[in-house]
Order: structure tokens, then C-alpha cells, then sequence
């Protein structure tokens, strides 16, 4: 029986190790993708944002503990939120999740953002579609909420929480930040804090002012994940979105947006590797990329000899 | 006389214009670029990168007035860190450095991260360029180091100082996460607070345990940026990286690497552009497109039909 059977039976190893196949991109990525996806959309996917500190881990682990006494299974991506400094808090956060580990209805995987240019995306999607395939009911996707490649990731999923506390500043900065763009809903954790009740109070104003949908208003809660309190309300309020975004169409519309930015994210990746691989047997572009280096003709020139002119080193063509 | 002349005859509206070009990345940008090249090179590029509220800004800010001092001239660009969620910090940072504005041997500019997939890198070291064509000595890039994105700006700096603060974790940890990899000194700014000494120590014996290059041992210093404390000393060690740089022939190897990684970056973010235009023109990618995100096709295998096989949708070639 090969990975993808077992993994589909429920072999928590087989799905480890198709993991690994995705995160290093292997040769076998398209196959074992093109055979799970009869598997696919029965899962949740939910992300979890917010800046370094604000406690994403501990929400995460407190929402996967009610999840679980719910009876639904989960899966859990965490990608290393301030790397490459908090290599410390992640582990801590490994660490107190361990009771987890020990339940066969959790599965968690953590992935490191260095030195993955540009496929991270990629590969987070596809960990997200392994724990899909394997069944998990729910999927918790964690990334600090700093960084385009970190933030996109976190777009990719069906309902996003954004997380602050109470030092987060003011609602008007959160606002002009642009977060209104991502959050589905805002929870201010550590509540029991100083200026978490104005913070509250602005965000739910200024949330009411600027709605961003017709057909969804965006809940600001508060919680005290360390200590449990707020967790069962912010669980049922994703599940609130969840019914939402079904009952009216748009879960689908996500969905069909999310799968397009896939496509054309995995053709940015594909493409590079192709071009300069194809790139790299002729004279002229190791000329060309010599003398870029040398600083002797600048990048832009560069590409318009490569790509710009009707004289160009590289043709793409459609038939 | 038109934009390019006016800024390289010190013209400092001219300059602000012509960063707004490559921000937007405008039709110009090549030709602005080609006329740039003879006039680059002689600008020395500082990363100051470190995890949020490490300090980046003061320690930029008392750098930049000791610059000053000694006569030359500086540009900053400060890449929004925290995006989405420090509008607030950034605007306390500007009005702190106002100081500068006032001063014409300073030039900052302010770069959000947020919503520009892809091009931000590229947009980066265009305007490093501008600076550096337009006569600044010293060009300090300041940017938050989380998320791939922001780090690939710093890393193609010619020096890059990684912050620290006591609070950022024991050495070990730092170590583990990679952060050897970027860092061409290390800073523990904040240096009065509790746990300062043993970092110090421990950083001081993992660096010297751990040589990343025979040429260069790395620094760690010890400041209080608020109080001025060890400015002149971190100022001193970057010229002395830069002696180094220089005398070994490392400056000259870095440079050429980070020209390599420029004109791959630009390859990129121009091809997806060329390839979707060209593509959206096809029956055949309008339908694949539309299977994909109706789910009834999974993203490799489109690839695959895109780019991979004989029977390929696109053609790329070389002559």
C-alpha cells in the first residue's frame, strides 16, 4: 500500500511523511495532490493572526481543547511566527501543546519560514490539503501576522481571527494599519489588562462605522485565553461565520479565489525554476547575468533583453 | 531638465518623485535605472533588522546624527515593520526623526509592506539606488526582521546589524533560530535592562564557537540607543566591517550576489505579469483556470498542463 493509501486510511505517519514530500517540494508533490483531491473541502480551515506575543498559541491550544471535548478531530499548522528570533517561543509553544500530542484526534505541524523563498505558500496550502484529505474536521492555521509571504498564507483560510491586546495601540491605528482588510472577526485577548475595554469599545465602533460586508458584521470579543474565559464564544462565533459564509454563497466564492491565488502562486514557483534553468545553458544570459554583477549593465536593461524587446533571449509563446 | 538630471544635480523633490515611480513600478523605471548605473557604487548600505520594539528606529535615529556629524550624508529607508499592525508605532518613529527632516544632508522614505505582493524587494533597492545616485555616503535600511519578505531587503544590504534585546530569549535559542545566517554584528540594545550581561556573554561565546566566515569575527556590542550609549562604538564597528569588506575582496563578491539576486527577483515579478496577460488571452487557460477554482482540477496537475508536459500550454524558449 503506498503513502497516499495509507495515509487516506489513517496512518498518522504516512500523512508525516507526505508532509515532508510538500514542504521539499518533491517530484511526487503533483501526484500524490492530483489523488487527494476527491478528498478535498470536507475540512475548516481556520486562521489565527496577530502580532508577536499576543498569544495565538495558547487561543489555538485552548480552541483545539474545546474542539476536541466537541468531538471533532484537528489539525494544526503552525508556521514559525518571528522567525529568526523566536525559535525560543515556538518551542515553548511545542512544549505546553504537548497534551495534545498525546491525542491521536490532534495532529500538529510546525513549519519553519527561512530560507523558503517564495514556496512557503505553496507548501503551507498543501499541509493545509494533507489535513484535509486525512479527515481533520477543523484546521487551525497560526502565523504572526508580520510579512506579506506570512500574511498570505493566513488569507488562505476560510474564517480569519485577528488577535490583539490590549497594547496594541488604539482601534484608529489598527484601522489605519489595514487589518480591517483580513480579520473575519477581532478578539482582544488578555482582556483582564488595562485599556482593553476601550480598546473593545473603539474597535466595535469603528468595526460598525466601516462594515466591510453586507452580509456579515464583524464580531470584536474578548478573552482571557490562559485562563479559558471567552474560548467557547470565539468558538462559536467562527462557527457563526462558518454558517454564514455557506448560507449565502459566499464559502464558495472564497474558496474559488483562494484556489485561483494557488494556481498562480505555484506557477510563479514553477516557472523560475524552468526559466533560469533554461536560461542558464545559453552564452548570452551567463554574459548578461556576468556583467549585472559586475554592475557593468543594470538589472532592469537586463530583463528587457530578456524578456522586454521583440529581440529577446526568451521567448513565451501560447499556440 | 528633466527628473533623472534634476536629482543628480541634488534636487531633492526630483528624487521623491523618482522613488515614487519605482514604488508603483512604473513604465520608467528601466530607463531611470539605465541612467542611474554610472552613478552607483559609492553609497555604503547599513541593515538594521531585529524583532519589534527592539529599538531599530532609535538606533538608526542616534546613528544618523553621529553621521552628521562627522560630515556625511545619510538616507534611511525605513520599510514599514509590523505591517498591518504598527501604523501607529511608524508614525511615532517619523515624528521622532522630524529632527532630520530638517537637515538636507538627510533624506528618509517610509516603504509599506502591505499590498505589494512581490515587488517590494525590487521597489527596495530601487530607491537604495536613488540614494545612493543622488550622493548619500551612508544608506541605512531599517526593517523588521520577520517575515521572508523583510528579510530578503535587509540581506542585501553590504552590512547588516541584527538588534537584540535582554528580553529576546537566551542565546541558544537565538542561535537555533538561524539567526546566525544574516548577521553581520550583533547589537543588544536596551543594555540596562536585567538579563542584558549574560546575553552579552553567552552571544560573545556561541559567535566565537561558531566562526561564520574566516575573515570576520562577529561583534557584539552592548548599547542604551535612548541615552546615546555605545552609538560611537557600533558606528566604528560597522566602518571597521566595511574596512574589512573591502580589503578582503568581500565587498566586491557580496555585491555581485546581491546583483544576482536582484535581477532574478525583477525576472520574476515581470514574468508572472507577462505570462497572465498572455495566458488570459486563451480559451484553453480560461477553462483550466475555471476548473481550478470550481475544485474539479487541483493546481499541480494545471501547472502541469500549463508548463510541464510536451502537449504544453505555454511555451517558453530560448533561441
Amino acid at each position: 500500500m503506498d503513502l497516499v493509501e495509507r495515509m487516506l486510511a489513517g496512518d498518522q505517519r504516512a500523512l508525516a511523511q507526505l508532509m515532508s514530500h510538500v514542504e521539499r517540494h518533491s517530484a511526487e508533490v503533483p501526484e500524490i495532490m492530483r489523488r487527494l483531491a476527491p478528498a478535498l473541502g470536507r475540512g475548516y480551515c481556520v486562521g489565527i493572526t496577530g502580532p508577536p506575543g499576543v498569544g495565538k498559541s495558547t487561543i489555538t491550544d485552548k480552541l483545539t481543547a474545546y474542539a476536541r471535548q466537541q468531538g471533532k478531530t484537528v489539525g494544526i499548522i503552525a508556521v514559525d511566527p518571528t522567525s529568526p528570533f523566536s525559535g525560543g517561543a515556538i518551542l515553548g509553544d511545542r512544549i505546553r501543546m504537548q497534551q495534545h500530542y498525546l491525542d491521536a484526534g490532534v495532529f500538529i505541524r510546525s513549519m519553519a519560514t527561512r530560507g523558503s523563498h517564495g514556496g512557503l505558500p505553496q507548501a503551507a496550502q498543501g499541509i493545509r490539503k494533507l489535513l484535509d484529505a486525512f479527515g481533520k474536521d477543523l484546521i487551525f492555521i497560526e502565523t504572526v501576522g508580520v510579512g506579506q509571504t506570512e500574511l498570505d498564507i493566513v488569507e488562505a483560510a476560510d474564517t480569519t481571527v485577528v488577535l490583539l491586546v490590549p497594547e496594541s495601540g488604539d482601534a484608529i491605528q489598527t484601522m489605519k494599519a489595514g487589518i480591517m482588510e483580513i480579520a473575519d472577526l477581532f478578539v482582544i485577548n488578555k482582556a483582564d489588562r488595562d485599556g482593553a475595554d476601550r480598546l473593545l469599545r473603539e474597535l466595535r465602533m469603528l468595526v460598525h462605522m466601516h462594515p466591510r460586508y453586507d452580509w456579515w458584521d464583524i464580531p470584536v470579543l474578548a478573552t482571557q485565553a490562559h485562563k479559558n474565559v471567552g474560548i467557547v464564544e470565539l468558538y462559536d462565533t467562527i462557527a457563526q461565520h462558518r454558517q454564514t459564509l455557506g448560507e449565502t454563497g459566499q464559502l464558495l466564492i472564497r474558496r474559488r479565489q483562494h484556489r485561483r491565488q494557488e494556481l498562480l502562486g505555484l506557477l510563479r514557483e514553477h516557472l523560475m525554476g524552468m526559466l533560469v534553468a533554461q536560461l542558464e545553458q545559453h552564452d548570452e544570459w551567463r554574459t548578461l547575468n556576468e556583467q549585472v554583477q559586475e554592475g557593468r549593465i543594470d538589472p532592469y536593461t537586463a530583463v528587457e533583453q530578456i524578456l522586454g524587446s521583440k529581440d529577446t533571449l526568451l521567448k513565451i509563446s501560447t499556440p
